[in-house]
């Protein structure tokens, strides 16, 4: 199934990083720990202005992005698991 | 009984999923499962815009839709229930 | 009297549906339901734009309406009971 | 002493209606209910626009209107209480 | 001290009246009563406008004024008591 | 150092007045009473407006000011506090 | 990694100062306190305008900057801790 975001909408993959530390481990509960970074799944084909035309969006599929703790909610697509976030809400693009 | 959305509304008949794991179905209590996913049943004509011009909407009837955990709002109409959006809540358009 | 909305502003006259259903009204404890439809009883001539132009309304009186389950606010008017709505609320006009 | 009110304000001199029924008196604990209406005592000369014409409002002084339950803020002028609103809230002209 | 206010603040004292009626003391327990009206004290020349022009005020020092219940803040200058309102809540002058 | 605001950020020393009533010290539990008062430190160059251009600030180095009883928050610069405030938050220039 | 913020985004390092005092280490419980100071570590390019054209951003990598009380948001990249805060709520650069 093919994703085609609408207006500024991006669909993010968050990263999940595993905790190295026993002691982090034991006091989260959890050996993965939610990250503020993920990868660009799937991105609209730009912000429809009100002139009519169309400005490309600053992230693309495959970026590597960081975004606020806060920002994004979750939602499932097939037995999959993403972050949907407008585009004017991603801080910046990682690169490697 | 024809609906004719105003606006930038969408109707949209949301997807419920059948829990195929008996564990999640005791968890929850429910077999069905509603999901973030809907088929667009009726949608406006397009956004009246200041210059007095129609923008159509970026949706069509029998686009199945993809839309955030909080969006729209439920209405029955005769004994069918629908969720009322506006077409800019809408996340993405799903192809097969 | 007459009722001449000003703005953008609507009338509407709430559909009320018998529950036929005898367990429904033992649930409810009402033989009437509210519902999300109403009929237009009046509406203005029209918005008034920043030009001084006025745009149409795009519902009429006797237009059979849906609405939003928190939209509206009821006024009495001698012993009638209406909600008073913004047209840009009115989500959908249903055609017999 | 006389009000000239500015910008798109409006004060209105709300009716009270004597309850007939005796019934709804011991109910509410008044004879006199407050309603939704009130007739127009002052009015601005028009809303200044942002190119320095003034717009008309679209009450005038004596119109009966049609407010809704919440809307304008109480005043009191010398020993007579009104109701302070601004135009874009009233929301229709009674016209007998 | 000459206060000079900004933007669109203006300086207002506000009227207080004496209660004449003994009951009205004794049920408040002031004898001073706090009105909704006052006399501008200090009005600034005028609304900056984006275009870089002043939009003269339509009120003036000396001017009797109604305001709104909530409108306005306490600020204390020498040992005076004013209250500091934008002059967009100003609801209507007083004309003797 | 120096202190240079951006935007339309203005620094300000809040004016503390020694209380000389003792008996308002002793309500207060405090010797010296907050103000609403207090001297621009520091200004930025002007806002930027949508065009490029700068738009002066109202108020430069020096000036006394009056402030609303919420304005502003602290900063602690060194070991000294002040207030930041946005210039459209200043009501008056006192001038002596 | 290379961070490459987007929008009006800034990615800054938060000044933390050594309490010389060991009473305001005993009052705090740390002996180390987080300020409103910090350096830019990562800007975007510029913000971009609606007619598509990119405006400098007023700080740039490597400036000390003053900003508000609540201001910003952590995030964690790699192990570093930063703060995001958009351009526009950064009061003032710090000139040594």
């Amino acid at each position: 199934m093919r994703i085609q975001p609408l207006h500024n909408f991006v669909l993010v993959k968050r990263l999940e990083s595993e905790r190295k530390n026993i002691a982090d481990v034991l006091v989260a509960g959890f050996a993965i720990e939610k990250t503020n970074q993920g990868t660009v799944i799937a991105a609209s084909a730009g912000t429809k202005l009100k002139n009519g035309s169309l400005r490309p969006l600053d992230v693309k599929i495959g970026d590597n992005i960081l975004f606020g703790k806060h920002v994004g909610q979750q939602v499932k697509v097939d037995d999959d698991e993403f972050l949907i976030m407008r585009e004017d809400e991603i801080v910046a693009v990682l690169e490697a």
